[in-house]
């Protein structure tokens, strides 16, 4: 609670993308107005977006993150934003997506993070992707070496690892891959 | 201001390179007096070179970093340098380039950033590269996917980059490539 | 002295490996007990093995760096982790190998670091390793641009490396790759 987070995906940087705060359920979230914060705000109880009406003395065309939104951030946490920002209405959430069912992340060791929470209805389900199956485990060490296994991450969404191998490599896995899940038979 | 740098690129550590401190209007750089801290000195206003005479109970070969620099702009920073630093005239600056027109890095996400410092007399001018010509864009999202622009970066430098896209395989650049910079026709 | 290192290597998390704590000469190692501590133990002059007993209330499967040992280390700073730990035998350690004469790491700049201790016994001794004879030196620039040597690395271990270069390609060595120190002819 009243944490500050300071988000900063922004390829649209120096275009025509709002300056943004959100603040969730006693969390705030500073970043570019693009799609990133959508997800907080769905999955939160209460929320209000606001626009930064401020702007630094200097402002890069391709930094925002450092010359914008991190003073911002250091304002609010502050307990000092009062005049910098502007509540307004937020962007149109409906049809935003809760789940999606891709790779949306490969990591240092090849694991591939998808964007599908865990939940327990998904227990002891097949995901079947590029044209393999690969069965649920708990852990790494729940499966022999080599073998690819789906688990919930530690961040509560579905990964799918090879325990001492790389899973991107060798079931051929790049961000954007789609699988469903199926009941095994 | 006040700041004190921790400046360590010292691929002569151990050798007879000498340990210096660099005081530009009311920074300090410590490091290696091997060519790091003459630009830092040639744009300030007032600076001082000193040697490092303190040395340390155990001085490793091949990390002077950790056993001798960082204590040093520690006590830098406590106020009690004095008796460790010892004034000198500094190295020789007459000569030393103010920029450089080539790639002088490639970063993570394939932008190359060249030597060469933005200033308002290059508006406009197209940089020919590897035989090919790169116009001036303000930002990623001011081109195409996948076209390349030329443009001054967060850091006041001259960088060249592709929207969406790694400038360093599309157009071939890497550390060293050398480019000019010409009017439009 | 007084020091808490939060140690996670640790391939088998969530597996049977035991949590422990290692007090070794007044510092705090937390972390799994599959071999990571030993070293650690051998080398210490006194040291005693805990048994994490405490448990959070939701413990992931696969990050227990986060959800387990990153709250003991936290404890054992605030002196506060008597009901957490139960003092243990430890491992057995007999036979733990002392020195490894292998390459253990390849960094970032192709350094190949091994697992021998540096000891004045090995002053002038040439290393054996893939056919070729590397010789000693002291600094990078003790030796010519692209020729190989070893010496004693700030962490106090035999480590081989090209001035300039990648030792790694250049002698074609990988992690696993033996060697044996010879005296000079």
């Amino acid at each position: 609670m009243n944490s500050v987070f300071l988000c900063v995906v922004d390829p649209g940087v120096g275009g025509n993308r709002l300056p943004v705060v959100l603040e969730a359920d006693r969390r705030w979230f500073v970043g570019p107005e693009n799609g990133l914060l959508n997800t907080v705000a769905v999955h939160s109880d209460a929320c209000q977006w606001s626009i930064i009406k401020w702007r630094p003395q200097s402002l890069s065309a391709s930094f925002h993150g450092r010359d914008l939104f991190a003073p911002i951030a250091a304002r609010i946490a502050d307990g000092d934003s009062g005049a910098a920002i502007c509540p307004f209405s937020g962007p149109d959430l409906a049809g935003w997506l809760n789940d999606l069912d891709e790779i949306v992340y490969i990591d240092h060791y090849g694991n591939a993070i998808t964007g599908r929470r865990y939940s327990k209805g998904l227990q002891d389900k097949l995901i079947i992707i590029e044209g393999m199956t690969v069965m649920q485990g708990r852990t790494f060490a729940s499966v022999a070496k080599g073998h690819a296994f789906w688990y919930e991450n530690s961040c509560g969404l579905v990964e799918i690892a090879v325990n001492q191998g790389r899973a991107d490599r060798i079931l051929e896995l790049a961000v954007g891959s789609e699988f469903c899940l199926v009941d095994p038979l």
